[in-house]
């Protein structure tokens, strides 16, 4: 029976702390799988128990909602910006409406925003434009990693996303290692390899900058008050990293090793040549998750979706 | 036995979520409860149970730290720069030094630091200049409320200190709520008198914002890259106030009038008449915590602090 598939393009964000990673989980909370048994009873399908979404259970049965996601994040890893799509048949996207006055995708987004737990909130759906993958057709990924180096500042709000330490970092030695993981090179030092993948990435930007202290809310004319709130945000070190795609581990593993050479327990020889000879060893291993966020996916003009969908899934399907 | 006493200032942050509000209580978690349970342990006092920590206890038997609050913050406010003060005997902060090589208030700044539930940021501690009273001393106080009215930007990293609502907000005409608290007012429809207190308070600056989107990082020359990732606080609507002093509740309730305006639910003049005839209503209750956040303190000159702290003392005390 052919049955006409529309693919849905969902923009959203998560606060990773209590979740065991993106990817669904038989028995764990996991962000893929809380969104797909919210999917399920706004969809009105059989809303499955926690340990009945498994691997196995798809395919077996009725249609039952699936993501891809653009960036698989790890356990305690955030989002601040993610996509993922779901290819859904049209007469199950209709059941979203209900009683609701709007079109089935508004209807949907509607509900869904609504059905989530609170560490998750859907930003949009949109059917996504022809061509469209969230995995394979992404350009770039941009993460941020958040440090806390001062404890006279520490702002204990933050602290789901922030890692503290208590170690003045020097910020320009940190910015002379990232320099060199800039281009193309084998993370083998940073990074765990897939089954029969590689750990050879293009890093497109690589910088550790302190966020200046500029006020909240913009100057207004005359009456601001004496004492100007600072945005939450501010003293914090920051490493932005961009790259077309990242190993596993790498990001959390660079920034480790940025940290030993900031904090003085390792030199700026000891990094470069880790980046030179991609051995991975103890000392290189991945630092805490909860300072780590993926802020941005980006993809090419709804032209060029098919043609860079096309030309990742052959690189990464090579021997 | 005559005791030198020292008084110290010390300067905090907190995440209000999981605490019943600043001010000890017996079997509740409180900000004070559990930073006077941290002195005890650095002290090397009977750390007490949490149970056994309560009013009655003090004073009946050896010296135990008593800390007094600028601000006393209900249940789920949050504090990124709070002020409290601390009089300790001479000998018993000796005991802070133990094998650190370091002056006595500093060692107790450092052990302290350490000790405190990671929900509390001791930001330092410092011997308090002649004529200091944490509470009596301050000139003022400012809080911000911090809402996000656009689910589509929902960021859930921010979630225990900003609170989301589902209707978009009118700026303009929250502010021409908040400009008419300005001034001295008796903000009985507002706020829940102490006993034997007033609802009088003057409160000196009043304004609705929405945070521009600015990047989190100044552009670098040249390098930077393609997406640069915004303040996380970007675009929410934040209520900054500044008075002397706050009665209980004022902030949540104001906040919960202008947002009752602000989403088209009672008109301006509702709200101007509850500035002008205070009477306290169902309708004017405070908002929820979460989104409220004591951002500063500020005191007077070291010259004027004794003068200051007898004026307010001898204010706050009359019939």
């Amino acid at each position: 029976m052919e049955r006409e598939i529309v693919r849905l393009r969902i923009d959203l964000a998560y606060e990773g702390t209590h979740f065991y990673g993106w990817a669904r989980q038989r028995e764990l909370r996991t962000v893929q799988g809380e969104i797909e048994r919210a999917l399920c009873k706004v969809l009105h399908l059989s809303s499955p128990a926690r340990t009945a979404i498994s691997e196995e259970n798809f395919g077996t049965e009725a249609w039952k909602p699936q993501l891809v996601v653009a960036g698989r994040t790890d356990t305690g890893v955030h989002a601040s910006h993610q996509v993922c799509h779901l290819d859904i048949p049209h007469e199950r996207l209709a059941a979203a409406v209900g009683h609701m006055d709007a079109p089935p995708v508004l209807a949907l987004e509607r509900r869904i925003q609504h059905v989530v737990p609170r560490d998750i909130a859907i930003h949009s759906v949109k059917e996504a434009p022809s061509g469209f993958d969230a995995r394979f057709s992404a350009l770039e990924r941009t993460y941020v990693y958040r440090v806390c180096d001062d404890l006279s500042a520490l702002d204990p709000r933050l602290r789901s996303f922030v890692l503290p330490i208590s170690t003045r970092l020097d910020v320009d030695s940190m910015n002379q290692a990232a320099a060199t993981t800039i281009g193309l090179h084998d993370f083998g030092s940073f990074a765990t390899p897939n089954p029969g993948g590689t750990t050879i990435r293009k890093v497109k930007y690589a910088h550790w900058d302190r966020v200046p202290s500029r006020p909240l809310i913009a100057k207004a004319g005359g009456a601001a008050p004496a004492y100007e709130t600072p945005v939450a945000e501010a003293g914090l070190v920051c490493f932005t990293i961009v790259a077309d795609a990242f190993a596993r581990n790498m990001v959390r593993s660079l920034v480790n090793g940025c940290l030993k050479v900031g904090t003085g327990k390792r030199s700026l020889d000891w990094f470069h040549s880790k980046i030179e000879q991609p051995v991975r060893e103890g000392s290189t291993g991945p630092i805490e998750a909860c300072g780590l966020t993926l802020e941005q996916v980006a993809y090419p003009p709804d032209n060029q979706l098919a043609i860079r969908a096309q030309a990742i899934r052959a690189k990464r399907t090579l021997p």
